[in-house]
């Protein structure tokens, strides 16, 4: 018979999860307690703040079971909030899990996550201190809130851009949502499992290594990652910065993959790189001078490819798209609004 | 027409959230980088450790929509939270909230729920640096991620109580409970609103002043708070410290409101007391030496009753109550576990 959580209960989910965390997890210097009293505790290090996000992820909405395993989400999870911390230029270093579990979900199944958890933050000797386990009726839940940190006054934000500053993005933005749309139109969706496009949607990548060189660099004026879309994250930038921006599409990273997929699902490929959300690529404004700088500072860490893509104009909160006969379109900067139809 | 999510946004919700903290919210002091970026960012003080916990409220569970205003869960939710950090002997600063929330919410409902979360941080001069909203079909939850700071070498933990230890508890655990089954037996639970029983379930207390005044004092050798039920959180530090506890019926505090609400439940007193959740109350565990001390302490923050129930023993993880006539029973530490029926 499957052990559900309801047949161990919540203490004893949490002491066979505490287990597993000690045996599998790193051992991240500052942590002065970590699971098992009424909070975790850390020793801060002299000299660096510390950056704190969280970021949840809900069955159905942002995961459907049907398509991943238990520990491919739990990578997935923890990557989206290892980007966010990765954008404003720091490092990983503790993970608070809340969980929101129906009581028949299969012990293994948590172990599972929690194993995906640990896979992504082990290279960064990040590991989890804390966190909640709860019941719901209907649906599964992962909240996950993790803290950073990141030399003092290296961070990167999204508010400073500047007019004239090159545009740069790692990756292939639209990836990840091409392959999630393969999977929901596909007959046969298991045969896709090794689909490059596919994988980028289970298992995503996220640039924490190559932010923190780029804050550290000191070359980079402005980073976010594309958590809600290329072009919506694009225009945080816009906005919080009060710039405009100008993207050239003949520019716009693209590859095989992507092309094909852009092919099958009959879609604008643009769209699809521009629009729609689940890859965690990085955009960073720098001054034209300092593009090479920034690609050499990635190439040091990573072999992600780095595109320019356009530059920040003085038309605030208005992005542009050039065509390659010249003409131009204002776009809307709009990506992934949960709550928008 | 009411203002639903849907019709605002993701992006238009946060905004309205990030003004009116803004407006209504307190200044902390660290605060490198509150709402607006991929994450938040603070600087720590020297010679303090950064606590840090999480706790969620799922619909349904943890709350009934039909008993409470968004405002009063909003406090709930927070309390919640300020409890852990106030049980380790801290003080909060800084919170994340993570909502998943339907469409149809209506906006007002959302932003009272944050005047709620601002009413209880403001004593402490805390505040909401960040967080996340995202959409869920079925039901809504708040996980709330709250921050906090201790002195260093300050910190009071469950696991370091001593045989021989005298046992105090704040307040009357039990109330809360009382209060719930109360709305829960009415057929009319809207005349029990202003039932003193009730209103310590809705709009339940945190004792974080009292906790950080008995670690600053140096006076208590292990503390936790009662989220579990007054048995589980006592048979908590009895596993993690090793040792025992005999508790003294007579001495456990009850109040009318509480006799009364057992008789009108028909149900034991001492169970009232001991085994079910939802207050937040502090027990604390001291030299017997002591204990003149931490009550004097507490009287220095608040009028919050202090009752000495009994003292700690050698025999690990055995907890016994002694009846008026000196017969002793086994108890078995159980309080609320979510998963186990």
């Amino acid at each position: 018979m499957t052990e559900t959580i309801s047949g161990i209960g919540e203490f004893g989910l949490i002491d066979r999860l505490r287990t597993l965390i000690q045996k599998e997890g790193a051992q991240t210097p500052g942590v002065a307690l970590g699971i098992g009293d009424d909070t975790a505790s850390i020793h801060p290090r002299e000299g660096y703040e510390i950056l704190v996000t969280c970021d949840s992820l809900v069955e159905g909405r942002h995961y459907l079971p049907a398509h991943t395993t238990a520990f491919d989400l739990g990578r997935r999870a923890m990557t989206v909030n290892i980007s966010d911390i990765g954008a404003m230029g720091g490092t990983p270093l503790y993970a608070l899990v809340s969980l929101g579990l129906q009581g028949k979900t299969p012990v293994t199944d948590v172990e599972n996550m929690y194993r995906g958890f640990l896979r992504e933050l082990k290279p960064f000797e990040a590991s989890i201190i804390g966190g909640n386990i709860t019941k719901t009726n209907e649906i599964n839940f992962i909240d996950i809130t993790l803290l950073g940190e990141v030399e003092k006054g290296k961070i990167v934000r999204r508010s400073t851009a500047k007019t004239g500053d090159s545009i740069l993005v790692t990756g292939y933005p639209g990836q990840a949502v091409g392959g999630l749309r393969l999977l929901l139109e596909s007959e046969r969706p298991d045969e896709l499992r090794d689909n490059p496009l596919v994988r980028a949607y289970i298992t995503p990548s996220h640039r924490a290594r190559e932010g923190h060189a780029i804050a550290r660099s000191g070359y980079a004026r402005a980073m976010i990652d594309t958590s809600d879309g290329f072009l919506a994250d694009l225009g945080h930038i816009c906005e919080e910065s009060g710039v405009g921006a100008v993207l050239v599409q003949s520019d716009l990273p693209s590859n095989d993959d992507l092309r094909q997929a852009a092919q099958l699902l009959n879609q604008d490929l643009y769209e699809l790189i521009l629009k729609d959300s689940d890859d965690y690529e990085l955009i960073i404004t720098c001054s034209a001078v300092h593009v090479e700088k920034i690609r050499s500072v990635i190439a040091g860490v990573s072999r992600t490819p780095v595109t320019e893509v356009g530059y920040m104009t003085e038309t605030a909160g208005e992005i542009r798209l050039i065509f390659p006969d010249g003409r131009m379109r204002n776009l809307q900067p709009k990506g992934w609004d949960h709550f928008k139809k």
